[in-house]
């Protein structure tokens, strides 16, 4: 194998440099403006007479812990369900949300904790960069497998900064609540990546032909079968577009069609990884919405309505799953992902008197919707709508996270004085001053999902038409899905590609 | 494959109105008893001059999700060792714990923190109702693969009304100290899945066949080697009781009883599964312990004796597991499981002064015990007592849970003023009031062992007879231990079982 | 298949013996010296009128499960890359960290926290204990696949007690500042393991070998194509060394060589336990750093720090990975191992007033030099200095770890009362006192990883020494890399031996 199934124009120091420009760049910004704040500062702790109790660390790290294993544990195996993406799917992760939690350090930094020219980390900002790259990986899962990695860093650059933007808008300007971001996590970082993912829109890829290659609807079985059919195409596709403009030669080779997602699969063992992000996502969804919330109460009561909820979303995805299954059965794939659209649910009123039955309904209500997206809704995106939504990001966080939204909308225009009594003010301070009525303060977080969709949609826009930059590589349509173009993987090498021919030749004589 | 494998009487419609109604039925009770406690209620917590510091959700909260991983991960996983049953596995483990905390919560409220017509639900209302969906996991455990989900949240109704009724006795009634669940938890779980499995002997299925198909005594190698033999059996199976009642049918067909445990595996990848879940068990396994404690030094020494226990017991199941192995190997089943025994065995005694070398003396004894019992007792259990335990229950959970209650026992009977200190009021608060000897109340713990025993025996029972109502559609023999008949696994498709025929056509004409 | 794999002389009983004695001997002294603490004591703690706020057990507790992780998931799964070694690599962790656990809290008790005779213990000898399992563990990836059980329980007796003195000089005696461990864990597990592997250099075994094993060199078109070719040589070699000297014996027999890694692969589905490992390290390492450091600010701090040393290590690692890789592309084995040289690096400095900029530079530059070591240094080891480190952990810890050490040197230097105000006395009590200078207390320091790169290679030629006694049965070099040889594992048994070449006849006749 002679050639590189690298664009000729995609240089192979496109991503270090970009890696060592973004690293020293952030690096910079840290040395001119990020300091310890009074908490993590010894000088400044040790001057004020504090006990060490009351540093807020023991309040929010250990569910600071539990959003960091969310981000890079859940969001990343819940990504690797594509038999031969599976490196790219955690390496990408891991890449993008590491840089992400740096640059939104700084860029929430500017936005929220600049103080005296000097922005103020803390516990608080690991928190918050981690659930800005939370955001970011979400987007990520809808253009999943059709873009390489530098692609994906400039999208974070630009992602990032736009998250900073709409929190600051709907947090600081509109004072809106949403701690748990069911607007500014799961709605912008839904909408950001489907309509990039429309903008990189890609008609010559097969409708769906990315689950035909998942890890759940293959086996051991098929794998082999697979395997000995389409040697050919996947030696030949290696060396697919040589030169020239790729999209549209791959669109004339028909084997590249057929070949990429069924042959050889790449590292067994992914099948059970998207369940392990599931799992861990879902266990630790309370400490996610509880993390940044008020102390006291407001953490408690957070954590123990996400709980509810997602415990409700997940009898409500069993349910319909089954109700739609062929022959009453169940879907993995419904199960892996919509039994977390309740913890999306109450990204916003998690925080608020809903009530433990208010999570149970929202929750079920849920899971419900979300199933019956991947079901009926996913199909309908692609073919109206052109969309190409690798992870169904719509059904587990664009739809909760509206749902969600609304969910507060409600909850907020129903909020008393009665009810809040004196914790009013740490829920609603404007509403306990006097200055919004329960109703305005709702208006105004309907305002804010308004704002945060023009926000995701524009920047999703703008990304789309950052990553068709033509010096920036994307990969060609037989190399969507295809951990070989990024990562040394075995099967291209010339003995590991010969060995299993001459293998069968010796059975076949034997 | 025009026929459904499920039978013609079981609708599909019964597992999603089965989870309507139960979601429908606890959402209602929930509007109507389920407040939120003076911890987690706004007007509350606010109305008293509480410092944030005071709320339990900082002692107990951390603690709490160690325990949520077990439930939920640590659990799961480990029972995720057959090869062609990792989707029920796993997929039931998550849809019965989500129900049963929300059932706990509603009995486990009603016997313990109904106050004023309201159960108050808090950080420990969570700890709680996850300790029960532990037992319901662990009675899961000795029948995993012979009943389908409608049956198991049907025996999760049951149980967990029990679990409370049993856990009220002992710890309201009778004052019993069990903070770990020696008794309420591993034996109550132990022996009511026990019992139920006795109560559902399948005389046909195959003494220990799951064990030939579970991850460990398999490998690519065999499993090809049964790919091309049985593929044939495994089609067949498909259609296997097209009507009539399965279980005499199937046992007629002698094909369908070699097949279902060798033939093409379902996805791989599950080899490492269990031990994921024997890791995070093990390592939580002090938070566990410890969840429910008295704060302070009560939580402290609980985690430190649990931590002891279970290290000993990982030292003393690698010395039995190789000192009874063909030739002086290890075997892993063993590792997985009975290096755990040492959590289950502290669970009454690890809040008490046990001493670190109690911890280690009991740990070292739990482990060599579970070990023996999976090798020399698991054999004796099915053809003598006709109790086909899946799982291995009764060694890791049923015999270390009655060991472990009788080391409450020895512990209580030797506690002295001395010993505690002060501190005998928080733990043995009947004992330092004088209204008992520590004597009286070891024999109050003895007889809550007892209690425990005749609870889940009848229990189990009761359970069992309840699953045998014809109109469950209780599995056929030759549908245990497959994933297919409740999921949408791939072999079965038209496409993916023709698939490799064809593939081997190819590759012998080649 | 009527011989044993194992030497004449090893017998079955050797392993089983050798935990009975070490955890017998562990029990007896935790009889004689192990007593609870005044905060895990029920009377010491209930007679000082404590608050529970004030039990250590809630500022430590949290970050002691997460080190917890770390050790058990974290090192345990990423040694778990070895196709055929998967059972041993994780079982033998377990076995390893569960004896260094018990064994540690002795020895660092007596060097530590004996007062009055007695070594008290809470949640700080938790974490200390597994400070040094990890220690242990880092020296066990150096030398993994090339020993057996007995011969590694041995090697911790030596190295934690090793540890425990070093620890003892450095701290105690040199006070010298390493909360997080550079030196005393990393420094000093990665060459004692080097020194130990280089004492036991087997120059029959072929170079690099193993890596043609891994996981990550294989898939499951390989893996078909290797099990056909290799059957012959996979049962040959449970036959082979049936008497006599095995090193030399086995040399002479070329079928022997070709055959172990290639062929047929145990359990598959480990491809993914490495990645599960590093991400567990990498999201738990500010807790390992932060875990023993002074409470309020230095914890704080330290979990900052941390978190952006490891974000720039990854963008260091993937720069680089990428930089060095054929046409520019990722390889696996960097990302998975190199992005965690930046938790390493900050292992000393971590605590001190490093700055958020001075962690991202520290971190960008231990990604970068471990991935240039992964890529040219590890052939040179093996080659030059006849060092086989089957893990690489000069890589991730012996080379981080010096340049942590050193990291400490530089900061230390630079200290100010003006930079650590009234905190001076926490970070650096002898500075703050005036006993020393800035100056002097870096040379300290400097000091201190002499001490430590001293006793860990004397220490390490001690071990290899120990392992090269000829009553511990050292596995031959065919058996190297081997589960069989330990563990009851499929491929052996005789009819799983015979059935694939019986479904192969049927293949090519149907």
């Amino acid at each position: 194998m002679a050639r590189s199934p690298r664009r000729a124009g995609a240089p192979r120091l496109q991503l270090p440099l970009l890696c060592l420009l973004l690293q020293g760049a952030t690096a910079i910004l840290f040395a001119v403006f990020v300091r310890y704040n009074h908490e993590t500062d010894a000088a400044l702790w040790h001057w004020g007479n504090h006990s060490n109790l009351d540093n807020e660390f023991y309040f929010r790290y250990p569910s600071f812990q539990d959003v960091h294993v969310m981000v890079f544990v859940g969001f990343g195996f819940l990504m690797a369900f594509l038999q031969r993406y599976g490196f790219s799917s955690v390496g990408f992760t891991f890449l993008l949300a590491a840089f992400a939690l740096q640059w939104s350090t700084l860029i929430q930094g500017f936005f929220h904790s600049l103080h005296g020219g000097y922005i103020h980390v803390s516990v608080n900002s690991m928190i918050n960069a981690d659930f800005c790259a939370g955001a970011v990986l979400i987007s990520f899962g809808a253009i999943l497998g059709k873009t390489g990695p530098a692609q994906l860093l400039l999208m974070t650059v630009l992602e990032v900064t736009l998250f900073g933007i709409n929190e600051f808008v709907l947090l600081n300007l509109l004072r809106v609540k949403d701690t748990g971001g069911s607007m500014t996590i799961h709605t912008f970082g839904a909408y950001f990546g489907l309509v990039l993912s429309r903008v990189l829109y890609r008609p010559q890829l097969e409708k769906s032909k990315h689950r035909q290659g998942s890890v759940y609807h293959s086996d051991l079985f098929a794998m082999i079968g697979h395997t000995c059919e389409q040697t050919a195409c996947f030696k030949e596709q290696l060396h697919c577009t040589p030169e020239g403009p790729q999209d549209e030669r791959s669109s004339l080779r028909p084997s590249c069609h057929g070949g990429p997602m069924g042959s050889p699969p790449s590292p067994p063992g992914l099948a059970w990884e998207p369940h392990t992000g599931t799992i861990f996502l879902w266990i630790f969804w309370p400490s996610f919405n509880s993390a940044p919330t008020t102390l006291g109460d407001g953490q408690h009561r957070t954590a123990l309505n996400t709980y509810y909820s997602l415990s409700a979303s997940t009898l409500g995805t069993f349910a319909m799953s089954a109700l739609v299954g062929e022959r009453g059965r169940l879907d993995m794939v419904h199960i892996q992902n919509a039994a977390l659209a309740g913890g999306v649910m109450v990204g916003t009123a998690g925080e608020m008197m809903l009530t433990p039955f208010g999570a149970l309904a929202a929750g079920f209500l849920a899971g419900t919707v979300s199933t019956l997206g991947y079901k009926f809704f996913t199909p309908i995106l692609e073919a109206k709508f052109k969309v190409q939504d690798t992870c169904g990001v719509h059904n587990l966080h664009g739809i909760p996270g509206v749902l969600g939204a609304l969910l507060g909308v409600l909850v907020v225009g129903l909020a008393t004085h009665e009810a809040y009594g004196e914790g009013l003010g740490s829920v609603f301070p404007l509403i306990a001053k006097g200055q919004r009525t329960a109703m305005s303060q709702a208006m105004y977080q309907l305002f804010g999902l308004f704002v945060t969709l023009m926000f995701a949609s524009v920047g999703g826009a703008l990304g789309g038409l950052l990553l068709k930059l033509p010096c920036l590589g994307s990969p060609a349509d037989c190399q969507c899905y295809e951990d070989q173009v990024y990562w040394e993987v075995p099967g291209e090498h010339e003995d590991a590609a010969q060995g299993p021919l001459k293998a069968e030749e010796q059975d076949t004589q034997a």
